[in-house]
């Protein structure tokens, strides 16, 4: 990378701050609310003539009874590498309304911040984006390595059909890194980097022992379905919160001392999270390192949700004729969504809940990319140079996404990219927002990223 | 009993079913959704007068802040015995409105069964227990016991204040001998007469382990309320149905060979309960005198609803603040719901769930009344006598009710009445209805109770 590049490609950022603004407004103001279809397409079309007008190739790519894949290219001349850019289009719902000061799809700076929704998720990072392409090709011209954007519809409600996309389409996403969707600035301002994401598999058991409810007094010769989930249940996991399936933890991998060392780097007030949870204390009273080890490389077995019989005030003597529980299984690598599933199953018949039906409703395998990899490092030292800050490493995130379906099956390194949210960005809650310093920043730091992958050519 | 007292008794009942029909209809017309607060203080009005026309000295008696009980006296000159008549004057609600066939307040006469809410399931008793009064003293004059009706206006919403009643008014309530609101007619057409209730303690656990929901993705360093709720039931009750409570089992008096043997008498139509309810089988294969047993003489404790986190349909990955599940305890003479309740929290206690919340819901105790009383034989001597069939006798009824209030406070012996409904009468459903035979025939039943309390003075 020539400083001397950079030095161009900053000030025209700078210069065009007012414009690139309202390029990401325009985007904000379209509603693309997967979960209501509530203008997704209208979005992917607007997103692609933002791409045409960066100088990408573009194709509007069907997915199987979904919103589309907008794919964008850029291939430069004499450019070796190829970096595939993943980010998306749709956004949460806005929900609950009345809380918003301004309105989630008029896009509104107040005191320095954008607020609409999507701004920090994932707005903010997509067309930041197609600005830091725009600064380098009005400045130095040519870009130094080649692009791959490939921009979901469909993230906020599981990204449905992604896996399928990335498996059908392996050529088409030949690349040599991936620049994931960005992180947070940590409350110090740190850029967060990470480097995988947990997995998930989500399931219900259902119970039913009668075809109708039945009054409570027939329950000593009937059977009861949350009796049946409960017992069902508590062979799944001890009060220690240890998990009971049978290989559950036969492919999980410990955290090597190298993942230790940056968990210590991580950022975690516990306080804070106390506060904001109104809890007392952690888990087995886990603090410190310890306390992020768990968080970050424990896999779980949530009961996210239990329903059975009467919830309503006072009582009702009811024998229920069905109960339901929700679980989230958070899986940590190499863990797999079907041997657990499958592995679950044969725990029940085992222990005979043959009775219990397993239904799977998502299912995401945990990701991890290598920590040596060539956009991992560029990305650090350009977040150094950009944020002026040293960046906070994750090995892993807690959460889960579909980054997955790209790691696994593309085999090739990836690094999250630019921060343009923070703690307080309110991602997926009312007054949602962005700094406009970090947006402007992010682009940078992308621009910084692609300008890192010399070979270059100067503009004529 | 002279016989021939019965026989022109029996004449004026038949000679005046239209205008007992009748009376039975005005009370049924009047509203009293005691869950509703909906013409519950009119009904008792009505019954105020309608006891008062059949010659009672009638009190309407306040209970704190509930509907009042009605309670009626009636002195025979000469009589030295005393009778207490219970019955109430509320109904369930007549939800669904729809599936009425015709308005549930509005009595109609279809195929030789009159239809309206309530019918069945009190007022059927209520009014014919007063109707038989009539056809005594228009006939024969004077009756031959005392008589105390207490009626009340709060069974349907628990008798909330019943006991605080009688425990209240044991000088007013001083009997002989009680005559319980009656019980079925079985598919023979066989009267049954149950002696007993089983008790009933309602509590809710209620475990609140953060004071907002979290993203199950801290799952692993944040506790999960309904995980606790889990493991804390299954330490209450194994998979053989054991409760497994310290003490829980003390004072459970097993069933003598007498009540064996009047359980095999008990008509349980095995086949017609599993088609009902479309279960293959009952619990632990039971059949015969065995499932009997288990029904009427084992105390339960059944999970009557599980709520908790996401309850809609497909995924939502939370870690819920709060679970609460609501409990149904059975008990069965001589165990106490006080004591149930202090062995559970100590329970809890002991297995180190002192984070969970017990909430008393509802209460009532279990009741047997003694089997070798005056009332009982009286009432099977006239049911042989006025349904030509044999009686089948109950030691207890596996559900609940107010029974106790009087049984152990009052330490009078009780016997069930006359047997107004049958399995298809619908209480507590739409389209409540009674046969009108089955009406006329228990007056006739009352009377002969009444007319068997000698000595009897004849009209002048």
């Amino acid at each position: 990378m020539k400083q001397s590049h950079l030095v161009e490609v900053f000030n025209d950022i700078d210069r065009n701050a007012e414009n690139f603004l309202d390029q990401l407004k325009r985007v904000a103001a379209q509603p693309s609310v997967s979960a209501q279809n509530l203008g997704v397409k209208e979005c992917g079309e607007l997103v692609r003539q933002m791409m045409q007008d960066s100088g990408l190739n573009v194709r509007v790519i069907p997915v199987n009874g979904g919103s589309p894949v907008v794919f964008g290219e850029l291939k430069s001349e004499g450019a070796k590498e190829t970096i595939l850019l993943y980010s998306h289009y749709d956004v949460q719902p806005p929900e609950p309304l009345e809380e918003w000061v301004s309105e989630p799809f008029k896009p509104e700076v107040r005191e320095g911040r954008l607020y609409a929704r999507g701004v920090a998720d994932d707005k903010g990072i997509l067309v930041g984006r197609l600005m830091a392409i725009r600064a380098i090709r009005d400045t130095v011209g040519n870009l130094p390595v080649n692009l791959k954007f490939v921009t979901e519809g469909e993230e906020e409600i599981g990204s449905v059909h992604l896996h399928e996309f990335v498996r059908r389409n392996k050529e088409l996403l030949k690349a040599d890194a991936i620049l994931w969707e960005g992180g947070d600035r940590d409350p110090k301002g740190r850029p967060e980097i990470y480097l995988g994401m947990k997995g998930l598999l989500y399931v219900e058991l259902r119970s039913k022992t009668a075809s109708v409810d039945q009054h409570s007094s027939l329950a000593p010769i009937l059977a009861n379905p949350a009796w049946r989930v409960v017992w069902a249940l508590n062979t799944l996991k001890d009060r220690n919160e240890k998990i009971l399936i049978d290989g559950f933890y036969d492919k999980v991998l410990k955290p090597t001392t190298k993942d230790l060392k940056m968990l210590e780097e991580i950022p975690f007030e516990e306080k804070d999270i106390r506060d904001t949870f109104g809890v007392k204390g952690f888990l087995k009273g886990a603090k410190g390192t310890q306390l992020k080890k768990t968080l970050y490389f424990s896999p779980t077995c949530t009961v996210c949700g239990f329903d059975s019989g009467y919830k309503g005030p006072g009582s009702k003597t009811v024998n229920p004729k069905e109960a339901r529980v929700k679980i989230d299984f958070r899986l940590v690598p190499e863990q797999r969504t079907d041997e657990i599933l499958a592995k679950l199953k044969r725990h029940l018949k085992k222990h005979n809940f043959s009775d219990i039906e397993v239904v799977k409703i998502d299912g995401e395998e945990p990701a991890r990319a290598p920590m040596d990899s060539k956009i991992l490092a560029v990305t650090v030292e350009t977040a150094k140079l950009v944020y002026n800050l040293k960046p906070v490493i994750e090995p892993m995130l807690y959460a889960s996404g579909p980054m997955a379906s790209f790691v696994n099956e593309l085999k090739i390194p990836l690094s999250s990219g630019e921060c343009v949210a923070r703690l307080d960005s309110k991602i997926h809650a009312p007054n949602e927002n962005i700094r406009i310093e970090d947006y402007i920043l992010g682009i940078k730091h992308v621009a910084a990223i692609l300008l890192s992958y010399l070979p270059i050519h100067t503009k004529a």
